[in-house]
């Protein structure tokens, strides 16, 4: 037996349209107020929730997994639909793979250097993001968007280097829908 | 950019219910006549599909992630229902992280000391196996099992050593149902 034999094998129910977890581990919950710096445009102010992160956590080690479930709600702040913060991983090359759940969204993904891809994200999609790629991914439907996630489990997150340099490229309401326009503020 | 970066992003089309991806990368089949070893009474010669297993390859490095669906048919072999072979994990530390997408399942796990528990698998389980854990799972419903799998990619399989010592339990039908009894081969 080693170390790893001693935590035990269990079982959480996933509601796979609405996202949520059984038993309900852990909740981070971001609010308009927590993204208002995310958006060219600030939206008003406002307490409403914008995205839940429902994990299951293990142990930060390389050997884990780290899996959590993501219900972003619909929305826009001026032509930008709402959105995680997004990050990079702490450990650069880590790798994490997204399986859409329900509704309509788009993963945006790109390197320290500037290349950059969008992908969809919707019930049975499986996006996988190597090392080395930030992520976010934005709800460009009038439904919640549902994913489940996982990632090695000591990847850790890098929240600040998105912050400083923002992701090269936006999704935008545009006339006859979604739209991927260069990001302005984006410095690398 | 560090190495991982040079891989890019890419996005597979799983289908919920039916298990299969689009585009197929990599499957692996099991028949019939490969299984014969695995059941207490061994099924007539023959050479069914007994599982396939869909894989999204990724390199097998401790960074990535190896991805997969099983299809499992429904059947039984004596009284034992169809099953998958079930390893151990090489690197023994290793998790694994199954979602249920449709059928009836179980899930079955043990230590490399004898403990073992069985795990429900169905759509919207999400069953953590720890390292040190070899896991096999089991169709006790009468329509294919279908359900995804995650593991650490340098994870590897070693099937020799449950080969050698099977499973501390069997699931076989019972009248009212599936039944956990004792497996009289099982030595470890």
């Amino acid at each position: 037996m080693n170390d790893q034999a001693a935590l035990a094998p269990f079982t959480t129910l996933l509601d796979m349209k609405l996202g949520t977890l059984d038993p309900q581990r852990e909740v981070v919950e971001r609010r308009l107020d927590d993204l208002r710096e995310l958006f060219l445009e600030a939206p008003p102010a406002g307490d409403a929730v914008v995205y839940r992160v429902y994990g299951i956590p293990a142990p930060a080690t390389g050997a884990n997994l780290q899996c959590s479930t993501t219900v972003l709600e619909p929305g826009t702040a001026g032509r930008e639909y709402y959105m995680t913060k997004g990050h990079f991983h702490q450990v650069r090359d880590r790798a994490e793979v997204y399986l859409g759940l329900a509704g309509e969204g788009r993963l945006v993904v790109a390197t320290e250097d500037g290349r950059h891809t969008v992908e969809p994200i919707r019930r049975g999609t499986v996006s996988y993001v190597p090392g080395g790629w930030a992520h976010r991914s934005v709800n460009v439907g009038d439904r919640p968007l549902v994913f489940f996630a996982i990632y090695v489990g000591d990847a850790g997150h890098d929240y600040r280097t998105v912050e400083r340099t923002g992701f090269p490229v936006l999704v935008v309401a545009g006339a006859d829908g979604p739209e991927i326009v260069a990001n302005p503020r984006y410095r690398r």
